[in-house]
Parts: C-alpha cells; structure tokens; sequence
C-alpha cells in the first residue's frame, strides 16, 4: 500500500509535482478488451480543468492527456496504461518570495517536518494538480464499469450555508458549478462572488450516487465498500467529512425508521428505502450507493496572513501577485469524487470476481 | 489488502464468527521489544464487554484473550502474536426459527448474494463479535503508541438528539456509557431506557482524541492520515460517517476562519486553533488528531418487522426470544473505535520510519 | 507483503513458535463453496509428520488440525479459515544448556542482531514446525484447484549424489523418503542410515509437478508464475536453490535445442517438448508445470562443533540429550513443496479472472 | 502486489511497450534526502544497452533516461520518482509479417490465452526492453544502498560448458561480456562469434555479490531474503533458475561440512566459510550474500524454425530482416541482476527499520 497508490486489483500510481515537468498516472490491472481513447480522457479533464468557469482558479493550462502504453488497437492490452499530462503554465518564480514561510491551512509545515524538504513551487507534490491523474484514471474506470452498466455521478448540495434540494442530481452540467439545483446553483455562484471579493474562501459538499451496481461488490470486515470509499474520499485534498447514505443523520433516528424494509419487486429482492447507501455488512445490494464529502474552504486566500517563518520568526503571507485562488474547491472537486468513486467501484468488482467457486 | 486484514507494517488479520468455536486475531509485524500480557488485553475487552452495563446488549460471556505466539518472556519477539478468545456463551438454536428471513438493516441479504451462503448463527462473520479481536489487538497497539507517549481517548458526544458539551473527554470511565460529560449522560440513559422499552434502538457519535503524536506521520496522496482513519472508522459495523477536524462544519467556514495560524512556543512551530484536526496534507502536525464517527441505530430491535424470505415472499421477522439487544451500538463501539484509532496511527509511526535517508 | 503471509488474493497467515502452546494459520480469500473438513488436513499433515519413517526426525506429536472458522455446513463461506495444531510435544526444558551459544546454520545470530531476542525452545519461529501451517493450508488449496483438474505431485529426485532416473514421479508413497525410483529409493535409505550412524545430516533434490493447469496463469514482468514459485519454495527452511523446467543445464544449450516447438494436437495447441516448464513470458502454457528445490544438510548434527557464545567466547556445540535429528530435511519437506505449489497455483488461478473484460 | 510492481516500501511500478512511445518507472517510497540526477542514471543504462558489444544485440537506441518528478535540488524529496526512457528505435513495420505465427520459446502464446490480444511489436510489454526500467530504478537503489556503504557487483561466470574461475568479480568491466577472469572471457566470446555465425543462441549463468550489509535485512518465514531474492531473479526474463550461497550443490554436501562455524574476529560475530550465502534463517548474517541466476538461451534465433499460427495451421518462423539477435542474453541481464539484487536489498533495508521497537 505505498503511499502514491490507490487501489487493489485495478491500482493506480499517480507522480509528479503542480510545477514540474509533468504529472502522470499508471494503471495497473486494468482487465484487457476495453475501448480507450485520449479524448475521453481529455473530456474527463476538462470538467476539472482550472479556468473553467469564474468560480474556479484561472490556471490557463489545457490538459492534454498523453496515453503512453497499455492501448494496442484501441483496446486495453492487459499492460499497465501510462498516461501523461504536461504542466504548460508552470512558472514557479512567483512562488520564491514566500518559499520560507509557513502557508496556513497548507502542507509546506509537515512536509518539512517528515521530509525535511518542500517543493514550494505550487505546493509540490501537496497540490491539487495530483487530481488531474485521478480524473485521467477514473475516465478508464468509468468505461470499464460502462460494460456492466454501472454508471457515477457527483454533484454540489451544499456551499456555504445554501443546500440544494435533496434529489437533485440530473442535469447538472447546465450549472458551472455542477449544482444540479437551478435555484439553489444562482445563489452559490452569488455567494462565490462575494466571497471572492473579499478576498475569502468558503467550504461545501459534493454527493456521488452510483446507480447499476451488481449486489455482491465489497468485503466484509475491514474493506466494506463504504470504507473503500471512505478512504478514496479523505484521500482527496482538502476534505474534512464523509457519509454514506443516512450519514450523521443516523445518529439521531430510531431502529425502526433506520432499518429498510426488504420486499419483492418484478423477482428481484430490493429495499423499499435506501437509508444504508446501497450497502449492508459492507457489501453492495444492487441498490444506488450514494453518500457526501465534505471540502473545507480553500486555504490560499487573498487576506493577509499572520504567521511565522520555517525557523519560527514571525511573519505575514501575502498570496502572491497573480496568484491563482479557488473561492471553492469543491466545485473542480466534483470530478474528482467521481473519478475516486470508479477507481474505488473498479476495484470492488474485479475482486468479487474471486467469492465463489 | 485482503479482506480479513487491517495495515501495511502493523498488521493484523481477525477471524471466527459469532458463535462458532473462538474469534481471533493474528499481529503481524509488531516490533521486538514491548511488554506484554493478557491482563492488559483481558483489561481492554472489558470496556468493550456486552453485559457491562444495563445500556448495552446481555450476553453473558467473559472475554478472556488467550496469546497463543509472539510473546518470549514477557515481551513482544517480532513473532506474529495470535491471540485467541473463546466463544462461550454462543447457543445458535434460537437463530434457526428466522434463518430463511431477510432481517431488515442485516447483512445476511448481501452475504447470500456474494458468497451463495451465510452463518446464520447470530450473523457469523459479520456480527460485531469480530471487533472483540479489533480491541485486542488494539490494545498492543496502543502499548506501542505509549513508548511514544501517544494516549488516545474515544468517548460518547452524542445519542439521539442528545449532544455532551464540547471539550468533555476525560472521566468517561465514570459513564455508564461513555459520556465525559456528566448531564448529558444522565439524559442520553434515560433517553436509552425509553427506547429500549419501546423495543426500538438509536443511533450515536463517537468521538476520538489523540494526544502526543509527533509530526510526521501520515503519508501525503493516498494514504493521508485522514483517510486510513476514515477506512478505519467505516469498518466498524454500523458506522456512517465520519469527520475529522472542523468535520461537515467546515462546509459553512471562511478560509479566514479555518485556517490554523502558525506561532512559535517555546520553541515549537505549532497552531493557535486546530481545525485541521492535526493534519495537514495528509501529515501529523503534532497537535491533537481528533474525530467524529456516526453509528447509524442497532438494526436488532424487539419491534415485530415485515421483510421477504431469502426466496422473495413475505415474512415478518421477530427477534428470537432472549435475544440480545442493544438500544444504542454506539456505545459499546467506543473502545472499538479507540482500538482502531491505535492500530492506525501504530502503522503511521512504522510507516514514518522510511520518510528519511 | 507482511512477513508472516504468502499469496495475494488466496492468501495465508501463520504463526506460532515450536515450542509454544500451538501453531495455525489463517486461510482468507478461499472462494466459497469448497467442500472441507479436517481428516483431509490431517491426512496431508500425516505425510510430512515427525516419525513417520526412521529417516526422518522422531518427533512423536500427532498433528491434528482444528477448524475454527470459516467453514459452513461442510462448505467454505467466504469468511477467513482458521486453523490451529496444538504442540503437544513440546518440553523446552532440553534447549536451556545451549540457550546461549551460537547454533551452527542456525538463524539464532540473525534473530538477535535483528530483533534484540530469540526464542530458544526448539528454535521457536525459526523451526519447520511453521511448515505444518503451510501443509494444512495447502490442503485447502489443493482442494480449490481440483475443482479445476489440477493435480500437483512432488518427490526425492536427488540425496547426496544418489540421483533418481528422470520421470519417476507415480507410486512415490510406497517409499519410506518419497522417491518414485524404487531402485534408487533403496540406495538413498541405506546413505540415510550410514549418515544418521555417523551424527552426520545429508542435502537433496525435491521435484514439483502440476498437471492440469489451463493456460494463462501467472502475471507478465513482476508475478511471473515462475517468480512466485520460486519466492514459494525459497521461504520453505533449508532450501538453497530453485529451477523451473530446463533449469540450470539451459545455460549450455542451444536455442535450436531449448526452443519448444509449436504444434497442433486435437485441436488444442501444444509444444513438442516442455523445456520451458509449463511457462512462457510469466504465463502458463497449459502444459505441466515442474520444477526443482535444492535443500542443504540439516544443521542439526550429532556430530560437537566449535562456536561462539552470543557474546563471543569459544564454546562447543552439541545437539542436547534425546534431539530430535532428521538426516536429511528435504524428505519431510516433500509435502511442504507440495503445499507451497499448491498456494501459489491457487492465488495465479483467482489472479486471473481479472485478467479479461 | 500488482503484476507490474516490484517491492513493498522501496516500490518501483514499470511501464511501457517495446515499440511504442516510450517505457517507465515510478518509484514510490524512496527516502527523502538522496542525491541523484541523470547522469547517474544514464551511466547504468549505458551498460545495459544494445550495440555495447558485438556479442550482444545491434539496437541502435541511445537510451536517455529523464527524471519527470520527485527530485528537489537534486535531491530525493520523498515524492514519487517518475523516469521515462523515450523508444527512438521503434520501427514496428518488420514484425507485421510474422504477427499471426507462434514465436517458439517466446510469449506470443500465452499472452494471447490470457488477454486476448498481444502487441506482436518487438515483443511489446514481453519484451526484455523493460529491463531498462529496472536499471534506471535499481541505479536510485544503489544509491541508497551506497550511504549504508552496500555494494553490489554481477558479472558472468558461465556461457556454455566454458565456466569462470571460482572467485573472478573483480575488473569485469574490461571483458566485453562482463567476465571478470580474462582467460575464460575469451573463450566465452570466441564460442559466442561461432554460436552467432550458426544463427544459434546460448545460455548462461550470472553471479551476484552483495558486499557491506547489516546483519538482520530479511524476514523470516515468507519474505526470506532468498526468498525475496528469488523472485526478484526470476521475474527478470529467460531465467530458469536461481541459487544462494552453496546452491544445488548443498544437495551432496554434509551438514557438518555445510555448517559455517561462528568465531569472534575483532570484536565482530562472523563465520570461517560462507556456505549459507550470507543469510540465515532468512535473515542477512553481515557476510557477503551471493549466488547465481541461470538464462537460457535466446530464443529469438536466426535459424528457420516449424511452428504453427495462432489458429494452428503449420508454419515456418523466421526472424525478420535486419532483426536485433542477441546470442547470449545472459551478457545483458547482468546489469539488470544488479539491478534487481539493489532494489530487494534497498526494499529490506527501509523494512528492517521496524524490526524492533
């Protein structure tokens, strides 16, 4: 389980530092037949791409995924698939000024303290940019989940203090910030631009839903599917929270409210509420597994802020001039719940494939 | 990663069903060095005991934990450790009446449907029978932890509606049920002697609290601290959601509010607030590493309910008479959930070991 | 990769000392639905128990495997299969003379450089008693790839320079060592008395063979089926070599002479000749797949040798009053290849159904 | 322990096709604070590669290796080391004719069996191309290694029937075939010239010597050294065998001839003899750890060969025009047996830090 790896059967290896000379993802295990291509890659990287809308940082980087190996004939070999993405707009002279500061709410303090060196330019191997590997990934992990019909989606319910209303999942593409609620979508966007001119952040919640498993995928006892994904969530940057189904909610409900009720419905045995997320004793029952992740708000904000030095003395950040900053990171983080949760649903299905006989 | 397994370095493996022969677990990978006895495991498994207090489910046996290996004279070999405890009090007659029945909220739905078969003898495998093993092994873990000086508390903050005061974690033990805070417990027993009477259960939030890490430990990517916490905690049955730090709150906060400012004491680099939660990017800041874990309500309660047979038709499931029943799982989870906080951050600490030259 | 466990999907745990209360192994990842019980472990741990012939150590415990989980209603369930042997002759008493002194091609000098400690009653983990697991487990996967036609034999091709004639692998269990080669069986017997009278100990070959193994087992580059095999039987104690089909002799042959040609055979593709051993590029080729284990002399002798204390200082060595001496470990490591062939072939067999779409 | 990844905490992941874009390693888990840069690299590829020496395959390539991420003012910085080798000799166009015949002693065959599919390019993720991953990796091991004063040297000791003399390890680098005894390398390269001018191939058998190690890398039971050693060897391709220390010919040998004697020398715990191969109870004694790997021979041959198509019709194989033809691939894996001796041992050296507490 080494530490840039996700994943047991169908594994990922992400590399690469947010101002080096590229990132970049292998896959291992990916099962041979299945059609890939560069473009459905690259669309899964535009969705996250920076600079994609006002609400999210203006890198003006473009994505280009590069697949290196593991494609023969436009089908999945059985070799691991490289791919590659340059890092176009990665100028690090910005970031020398504050190089020796401690940035808070950043990792530059724990990597030093581990490591004993930081990679300041961007925030290294701490950045977001990381994720661009996991969206190139999961854009091969929806496709192999495509073949038996399993299909992801994730969406904004929460910025702030603004909900969405609950079931709104559809369409949301018509939202630059993935919210799925018209209503709800308008007053986030206006809570973003406020919040951007005062130079703050804010925080917010992204739902996945993942309709069309088979029951059967996940384990019991330590990698129950909800757990699988709670690691998968946590592992992304700048999460604080994770529920599956009825979540913290459940804390204050009655057995008997909680418990779905089992009936038949045209011969298949199903549930009449989803209140567990799909999921009971840690493996899926077929029904949609949904839950939420909960983003703290961006770190990097344009507000001065009292610190000290590496060395302890004290000191004020100051992002630096042109500097890019997210109001909300949950936003470009919604493909990335997504990627995560097929990265984590690929690996539930190939290994089910060893419970019986 | 199999799925009876937990950890890279400090490993462990747990076995056995609910009322079959024992339950058990096997350490892999605990240093040579640490002293050891049964009294301290037998001392953990205590705390975890059904029948320990009017609030939690009656079944009558004595956990007593056998070491089988890993142990020469009175510490710790490098050997594996396995550690056995019998099942004494485990009579399946009374699981036959309802063995063809769908039990709602239950496992034996998605066990049938992945494996072709399950122990229907009080849930088998996937009883919570099996975090007996989980505080065992624990509680070598946590024997580890204390040659650092890392403590680690896990304590009740809130059941039903019921919340303790924020802050309260020390004199638990004077709880029945786990709660630091005297007032509210008094409410939260009384809430859970109406709810049993009513033959119903609820739901609950277990928090943790680790003290005295050193930064460092966590690994930035995929294995977060954060995250192998948040795998951790969803592996406990019945869990639904976890937090760490500021937690779902963050969701409503400023960066300006949430980010913890960085100051000098006494020669230490350390934060004026810890909404991190003692992480940042992954990685131990040093300060406490505190969280939230929901417990969705018992799905066992004495409440007549319809479900299907395993064949599809309807049915009504009835607790077998003399059942056991515990109004609130939450309860009896607090030393589970303090188990696996130590098992994790055991691993973390072994795993930091190779961060330098 | 924990020290203790082997394989990754069909994976195993073991632990116990020799002289401890028991040893077992943990079984997780059988498929369920595999019909065992325990007279078939047993009658596999009766083939490689002390005292079964005077050319092995006279060691008069009775192995008797006890199932304690993972099996339901006769049938595997999916959940981890343990499995204990209670050590029943086990009076350490005999090794506390020589608890000090540096053991001849004994790991005692390496446990305590590496753990600070050694367990001195009958070499503790370090002991081939560990290998009773592996038989035990391996029963368990022999039965799995029957299910498949896969048969695995392994026997005494080689003791000292007393060579069987190649290809005597059937009727192996009427010789008292294992040895298909009636004519050569004898002559080893009577180097095995001449040995023993001596207080000497002697080296030999055992051969593996699996029949019946579809096509396709084993991973490219890393987890080639020929690399984890020889990983398999270079973690069996007193093994110095490994060779798979051709082996060794490859190095003085031609290509012309080593290539195995191509042909077809009712239907089926084939090759002429299996110098490759069953195995090309990693991957089986649905011929039988062989092999070779080379194991040194027992370093347990009758004979006094000159040592050192722990500490350095001169001492002589000698084997303690009524040891037990086994004139030539690959005898009863017969079972043990056997076992670990089978381990591995059962983990290649579910690694593979991830292999296509 | 995913197919294309070779080391638990010291873990490399190699990607890449014989003919296409390029071929790669990442290697996660590498401790921060490691001088490296290209150079170091590109040195050990050097040796590795094709057209060194008539005796070896004419590929024209200049392999270049380039550092994509995880060096920060050249040094390690704990992050994941991407390295990518562009194909620039990757002409496809010639293997089109024979892409639908089974390639005798190559893995066409069983690549087809288990994916479905095979990239008949130059062999494609089959090909020993891949070894030049394991250099460029196993060079960053070294380095490592070096800091710890570990040194590693490989080098031929048979082709044929012709054998080295015992103890040659020295100043191989003056033989065009690394034979470090000046006689037998003359030999060997005047029997490759008339193997070559047959349009045959041969075998051959590498040594390795592991000089400097602490005693106590290695685990016992399963990740024995040899055991981890093993594997490492056998997943490097056309091996067929693999020995420590005295190998198979412990087979003829006594136990009280076998046994290494412990005596003091210095102040230090050593042995007279180093029969054990450096390791003892899976575990590094201090002494040099050496053996042998054993090669067949190439099985790309010039001579015409019958075989049958992928649908089995009869067919003659003949190598293609102007095709690189190595006679002895021996000569070239010896860089690459270094290599994998460097990335097991760096693997074991980080594991080890968690022996004791």
């Amino acid at each position: 389980m080494a530490s840039n790896s996700f994943g047991t059967l169908f594994r990922i290896t992400t590399w690469g530092e947010s101002h080096g000379k590229a990132v970049g993802v292998v896959i291992d295990g990916c099962p041979a037949g299945i059609s890939i291509d560069e473009e459905m890659i690259n669309n899964a990287l535009a969705l996250r791409a920076p600079g994609r809308s006002p609400y999210t940082s203006p890198r003006k980087e473009e994505d280009k995924a590069e697949i290196l190996s593991g494609v023969f004939e436009g089908k999945t070999s059985g070799a691991p698939i490289s791919i590659l993405i340059a890092n176009n707009d990665a100028d690090p002279s910005k970031y020398v000024p504050n190089k020796d500061l401690l940035k808070p709410g950043h990792a530059n303090f724990t990597y030093l303290e581990k490591y004993g060196a930081f990679d300041f330019r961007g925030g290294g191997r701490a950045s977001a940019r990381e994720t661009a590997c996991r969206v190139a990934a999961g854009a091969i992990a929806k496709q192999l989940l495509a073949t038996f019909n399993v299909t992801i989606d994730a969406y904004i319910v929460q910025i702030g203090s603004i909900t969405a209303k609950p079931g709104c999942r559809k369409e949301r593409a018509r939202s630059p910030i993935f919210c799925a609620d018209p209503d709800a979508s308008e007053r986030m966007t206006a809570l973003l631009e406020a919040t951007k001119a005062q130079g703050d952040s804010i925080g917010g919640i992204v739902e996945f839903y993942a309709a069309g498993l088979p029951a059967g995928l996940g384990d019991p006892v330590y990698n129950k599917l909800e757990a699988t994904l709670a690691y998968a969530m946590l592992s992304i940057p700048a999460t604080k929270g994770f529920e599956i189904g009825s979540g913290f909610a459940a804390a204050n409900m009655r057995g008997s409210e909680h418990n779905d009720r089992f009936f038949r419905q045209d011969e298949v045995i199903t549930t009449q509420t989803n209140n567990a997320g799909g999921i009971l004793g840690g493996i899926s029952t077929g029904l949609p597994v949904y839950g939420r992740v909960a983003f703290k708000p961006a770190s990097s904000i344009a507000i001065p802020q009292e610190t000290v030095t590496t060395t302890g003395s004290p000191a004020t950040f100051r992002l630096p001039e042109g500097s890019r900053h997210d109001p909300c990171v949950a936003i470009r983080a919604v493909p990335v719940v997504e990627a995560m949760v097929a990265l984590t649903l690929a690996d539930a299905l190939l290994l089910n494939r060893s419970a019986k006989i």
